[in-house]
């Protein structure tokens, strides 16, 4: 029997992330696709790629008859949507905005739901909180070494993200003219995944209690996300790398490569990779995903497929688009 | 029992996206993976993005205990490997480049790999000739019209192609600091696409007999090819449109858009979209393909599958990078 | 003594290029630059790449004490304008939308501002309607043979378009997770521009009665223009070259290029390039502009050289970016 | 009367762009372009975008009858074609290589080109070493702080440049199919202009004695680099501006921007940009420049002007491509 899902906010870029990869999943059935300004429309006629693929529509309505549902809607939305409209008991839920992902904030009910921090955790969850795209990356990065207790000196990091990660909306640095060829820092130290990040960090070593440094860019591409992190470390380059690969050998989306990476590796899959370079004291680890894939719309997947018991990639082995 | 597939030539673009393809591939198994220059390393070491995906490693040795076999190799080099090294007989051949696509060079033996116009050859086919990129995109295009003989003028077509179709050999026009945001014309009613193009129009209709008419571009993407076609034509839109649906309703790849489309429709999967408008007394059709999957490895695992007996999208459900 | 020179509509991109060719052309004074949306503000608060070149600010009044008019506003607001603001008697006009350039609705005091076309007439014009982006880069491929009349069947007209043609009003097509490394077909047959093309042919062929038909496409670029222009011809490719050269010999801005040409030739410039080939009984017509310079404000500052008497490169003579 | 200058590595893309800004330098006449490679060809064959500018050939002769010559060749070339080639005394020499950047291996004969830095003994100095690309970017960050015996703390700094600052040779990431829309890290905490900032900074600061930390990243884009420099700091953020942009007052080419900077607006000038902002205890500054002209043929002029007492922004007044 297949696992019924209802998507939320079904017309953004995470929505349409999650139609593409529900589609195909041999698992799942697409019991309704809401909109409120498409309902009734073909899904087709907004992810016009999907042609051929779906003759589903966006409904307006909420059908409660489902498994799992899937928030796809803005940050603040997410909390505003369940209060208007409750959920049955039973439903799972996976919210991609941020509105559930710090504990303090959001109960016990929830779990921040990274399977390579929580993975036991969410199997049994009812409601899921996605991670953010960059705190995606960067726990990726910084996960193994939290586990050891071994960040003992400030962070510095650096990213760059996609021109998706900011969503559809249209503004002055998402026009085209403006972005292509460009670069720009924003949000500089101020970024709001910083605050999951710790959390994740003292969930996993109680001690944890040094500055988190993020400088964020905006790329000139559309999908991925770099990010550049060091710290000092006593660490050996060999050592480093036996934490990660020790860390990451059941996880299997996350790779430690012994090569330089490169962001298109892992674009338009749900992996990331990790690599770890020692450079006299500091500890270099760069980390990549897809941010509306490992970042977003690829892990609330997983997520389900952990939830229901299924195997972790199930639905998600996806050809690399690599060039 | 799965299919023992063989790849040479794996090491360039379209034998990359045959691995990218085969690995996930349901009813596959790959059983070597040859290349003279990477003979021995693993496959994700040349490959960067399939670490994780497979520990495959490349071998220069030739297994004859195959099923199938996948020449990945350049024009020219096709022809000369299969002489230099005999398949045993009742291994199909698919071979992706020029070198059998005219039946006149090629012989009885090959049939020319694009189910579109030869699906039932091809489910009895021993080798395939598989079509090249522009030639597919242009053909998808043009079939539904020339299997009706209503091709009676002049065809005008432009096309523009991602940087991939060049290959990855180094050469000015691939240097990033030349391409990025440049745009040229190249081998301007030369391209020898237009061979294979006639070809077919003639088996559709034997009496076709105008000029096809191609100005080529370099486009500054790596993967994606669009074409514009036009000719006088006495259909009204509706016509039209009901000729290309038609033609179009059993295969699982083509679709007839009725939206103006874009590139980025169909990049990182194996479909084509087709769109038809008629303006004044001039039919227009616009075609969009992945120039690596339904231009090349993407057509090669479709016509596999015809070849044995498996559902014409086994292994090629892939999803849309959309952005 | 300077040409005093106000712009009105500087805010866009053409009012924003118009302004920095101004801010250094040597025998121009910027007298005011109106915009109704920033009055009062600094000019580089909106261009920002004007920073440390100029202090000056935007004005909502409209100074009456100048030379010559720029109008860098919306097509149909450039009537508009000059109906509710009317200009001094003796200062000079050129308008950058398409509202004066088809004589028949403009009347006879407007001079369509193409210099390989009328530079003459322009030298004593008073008003000035300057060409289209696409009208420009299309002209310069036919010019010389309508001029001869050698233009004697169906002209076949393919051109892509930087992302700045399209003003730097936000629309999906102008969003940079949509249009990066995209491509689409836009207005077929159908574009504004050919309007103005035909007149100029009338203008140098009398008798010039044949169709152009015209495929523009919205490329993932910036800034350029590039049009393959071909069309049946019993001219050797010499004799069409001997046409071309003599033509533009005495155009400074104009250049026929003996070998194959691609769009950053010209990018950032106010030069164009045509390229001539012979395929058979086709003459194939390659042609290159910035849209915004060639194609808009470099254009505009080359009317306004000739109008003032000076030398038609001043001001003009910019560095490639190349790259 | 004219500079006669010559230059010798005119093939390549700091050649070209050093052929590109002295062919419009109102001051200069350029009496010979040696390349090794193309002589007795027309520059215009080479950097095709000069056809129209420029009649001029390369040649194999090295001439002395000039005041000045430009070195654009590779790193090690310069410094062996000087001991190979012997200039007559009195000829000025600017050297773009990395060859006479360290005074420790230079000499004293050999003044550091940075103006913003050296500009006193620039202008009597007969040889210059140009600085590099990263490492103008990164001193246009610091210096103002150096200068004030400011920078205490270690120094982070990350950075972001294009594909011209790789040269024109053709290598795996210079593959438009592989940089397009990707981003890597390369020579972390190892690039070879920390050498010459470090000498810098304790040119300024003799008690300078900090770490400076630098993550160099490839980015898809040809031209411009993006750098974010951050270091622990008393300052407020409006003391740090009042030293960054007294420091900068009397430097023509180099701004405060008091808004966030984003690449393209120095694209294609000789200008950089500075931004400054705090944020708790940390000082960010970011930096940016055109690698090919601030970062090395623009500011190779800007050196030329000085020592021959030009106005310092004298053929250097470029406009902005800004999109």
């Amino acid at each position: 029997m297949k696992i019924r899902a209802g998507i939320v906010g079904s017309a953004g870029y995470t929505g349409g992330e999650m139609l593409r990869l529900l589609i195909n999943h041999p698992d799942v059935e697409i019991v309704f696709v809401h909109s409120n300004s498409n309902g009734g429309n073909l899904i087709s006629d907004v992810h016009t790629d999907l042609l051929g693929d779906t003759e589903l529509r966006f409904t307006e309505e909420l059908l409660q008859d489902i498994d799992v549902l899937f928030l796809c809607v803005g940050h603040g939305t997410a909390k505003k949507f369940l209060e208007e409209n409750p959920v049955a008991a039973g439903i799972k839920i996976i919210d991609l905005s941020q509105d559930f992902r710090l504990a303090e904030a959001a109960g016990n009910d929830w779990v921040y739901g990274l399977p390579e921090l929580n993975r036991e955790r969410i199997k049994t969850a009812g409601f899921i909180a996605n991670p953010g795209c960059f705190a995606t990356c960067i726990q990726l990065g910084l996960l193994p070494l939290a586990a050891k207790g071994l960040i003992m000196n400030e962070v510095h990091i650096s990213g760059t993200t996609g021109s998706t990660g900011a969503g559809q909306g249209l503004s002055p640095t998402s026009h085209f003219s403006w972005r292509n060829n460009n670069l720009s820092v924003y949000k500089a130290f101020d970024h709001q995944h910083l605050n999951e990040i710790g959390q994740s960090m003292v969930q996993l070593d109680p001690a944890f209690d040094v500055p988190l440094t993020f400088i964020p860019q905006r790329g000139d591409f559309a999908r991925g996300i770099l990010t550049a992190i060091y710290l000092d470390s006593d660490l050996t380059e060999e050592e480093a790398l036996a934490i990660y690969e020790e860390y990451y050998a059941t996880h299997p989306f996350t790779h430690v490569s012994r090569k330089n990476i490169d962001l298109k590796q892992v674009v338009n899959t749900s992996k990331g990779f990790v690599h770890v370079q020692k450079h006299g004291g500091k500890l270099l680890i760069t980390s990549i995903i897809d941010n509306l894939l490992k970042g977003a719309s690829g892990q609330a997947v997983q997520n389900m497929n952990l939830m229901f018991g299924l195997d972790e990639r199930r639905g998600l082995r996806l050809k690399a688009s690599a060039f």
